[in-house]
């Protein structure tokens, strides 16, 4: 790869810079999976708290957890706690903040809350220091650097390694107390797949894929849908998001469960459709299936990931990462990142300063 | 009012249905609530499956469990259980699945599942006898008769009336046993509040609001933005939900405070925002706060709810119901339906039918 120049958008010399980013990631993360383990062995279940592209995130940690540590995982709603200040028993529930910066007041008072709950708590920012990372038991702190761009790029993806690690201690503790009384997807998660992440991710950035034919086709269009399912829903949501902050589309991200369960009515030759898949694993087949039935709706299906199955499918894809599906978002999403940064500048947008938008977000 | 007549679409005749419905609804499960409370009694917190209009129900749900009975309460990923087929520990776990038909196998199954888990089960559902009304230890049938018009009305409105006796018996448990260790919000909701919700839907339907500029606002966009918060953003969630189905507008319905987490950026004088609020409660200021934010954006700010502080903030609002905040949604979303079933035949689709959806929906 080429160093970025100084024409390069900051969106793009940070989508580049990821491998790096998730590298130093992990080697910090990494060494620190018996103290995870430790915090959650007393709990059996995680509530996420998080918004906006941190929740994106937790849809990813949502799905690992529950499907290869035996726990459930759902999300929080924080104006239970900032706006309703209920008091909830949160007795066995390890709370998970996730905020880029880790000073968005609502999760920071979210997160506390959770504690006097009787929640224990960890959080995954990028701010070293900020109030997030103190005001949780263990701070799980992604070495992305300072991202400036709007957009989050590599603070979301190294939020996706550290909840990778987050899972793999909590699977090697369920593995270790639940014999064979334990939950069915508790196979221990494989370290070295996720070692295996920032060297994918600087191949699929150096293999310069042509993104022409799905720019061409989402840079007339007012609307698009971006649909996975599972762990790939998060990689789709997350992908939608950014194409409504940095190109004003209106991106409705959603799985294709719920795409299913009316919205696809809004799906015509005006508004194309972008499937995301893993290459493997149990949502593939629905997610060829959904290219077909949008494909026959009149609208043009893109993919990204998802094979030769999906591509076969699709009137254009884009080959995603050789990952196993539970680490395929990572790559997914970068694909997702290429996209958004090319049809902003196309559609003549900064992408990074989008209107209307600043880097930390406080919600009253 | 005067009878529908076989000029009236079934979509308004099922919307006028509704003070009936809600009022057999409400006969045949409040008698219930000793029951329902029994069932819940060993469970500390709630985990809802659903998926589209009762996914909205259910977000209501959700809220209404924790700020009203001290329970922890969210919402499920069904592919965790019919896609990856991962088993969880869910002692301790009362699972509320919401379908109108009762028979989306994806529920169905995701319930059963539940059950063998370790969870109490209880069904939501307009389908007496449906395979979700069988599989549940308690089925809270509502009556909201046949519904034939594919965008779901009384089916919704009756099941938030079901969520609400759930929460009747909830906290009248919470309250019962907690003692002065309770939790905050746990004080008894008012019985004789929800029955009065009947007449009060009857009230406003039968005054007649000029809906004619928000109509006019909105027949000419591609997208809109339709925000909430707390309870109200269920019905943020479902209006939009309906404005996709049968208008085939890209409409984004999210919670405030998500929306200021990116999705703002697509708000512009081509994208107006409808607020829904409550006439009382802790998220009307914020509400106020994101009328103006949206108009000062370009956008034309349009209110339901929300009572003269609201109103003052908007382009043009309606009128909310008289109710209080835990159950305004049921009278929003009435504002929601005859906005969208007026909008479509404004923009020459048939309500009863919307292209690529059908009653029943499953989801493989």
């Amino acid at each position: 790869m080429s160093p970025p120049t100084t024409s390069v958008t900051r969106m793009r010399a940070e989508i580049e810079e990821q491998p790096q980013a998730l590298r130093a990631t992990l080697g910090a993360l990494l060494p620190r999976i018996g103290e995870i383990a430790a915090l959650g062995r007393d709990t059996r279940q995680v509530l996420f708290i998080a918004r906006g592209t941190s929740d994106n995130a937790a849809v990813y940690g949502s799905y690992l957890v529950q499907v290869r540590t035996g726990r459930l995982a759902t999300l929080a709603s924080p104006s239970v706690a900032t706006a309703y200040r209920s008091r909830l028993d949160l007795s066995g529930v390890l709370a998970v903040a996730l905020s880029q910066s880790g000073r968005t007041e609502e999760i920071v008072e979210t997160l506390a809350w959770a504690a006097d709950c009787g929640a224990r708590t960890l959080a995954i920012t990028n701010g070293a220091g900020s109030p997030l990372a103190e005001a949780a038991e263990v701070a799980l702190v992604t070495e992305a650097g300072v991202e400036r761009a709007v957009p989050a790029t590599k603070t979301f993806t190294t939020a996706l390694a550290a909840l990778a690690v987050l899972g793999i201690a909590l699977a090697a503790d369920a593995e270790g107390t639940a014999g064979t009384d334990g939950a069915a997807g508790a196979e221990p998660l494989d370290a070295g797949e996720l070692r295996s992440v920032p060297d994918e991710i600087e191949r699929l950035l150096a293999t310069r894929n042509d993104l022409e034919p799905v720019i061409e086709g989402l840079a007339g269009v007012e609307g698009v849908v971006v649909s996975g399912r599972g762990y790939a829903s998060a990689a789709a949501l997350e992908f939608a998001l950014k194409l409504k902050e940095a190109c004003y589309l209106h991106a409705m991200g959603l799985s294709f469960a719920d795409l299913l369960h009316g919205p696809i009515a809004v799906v015509d030759d005006r508004t194309p459709a972008i499937i995301m898949a893993a290459d493997s694993g149990p949502t593939l087949a629905g997610a060829v299936a959904l290219a077909g039935r949008v494909t026959h709706a009149g609208a043009t299906a893109y993919g990204i990931g998802g094979g030769t199955a999906l591509a076969a499918a699709c009137a254009y894809a884009l080959p995603g990462p050789r990952l196993p599906e539970w680490l395929a978002p990572i790559g997914l999403i970068t694909a997702g990142q290429l996209l958004t940064e090319a049809l902003a500048r196309r559609l003549g947008v900064n992408p990074d300063s989008p209107r209307g938008l600043s880097k930390v977000i406080q919600t009253g």
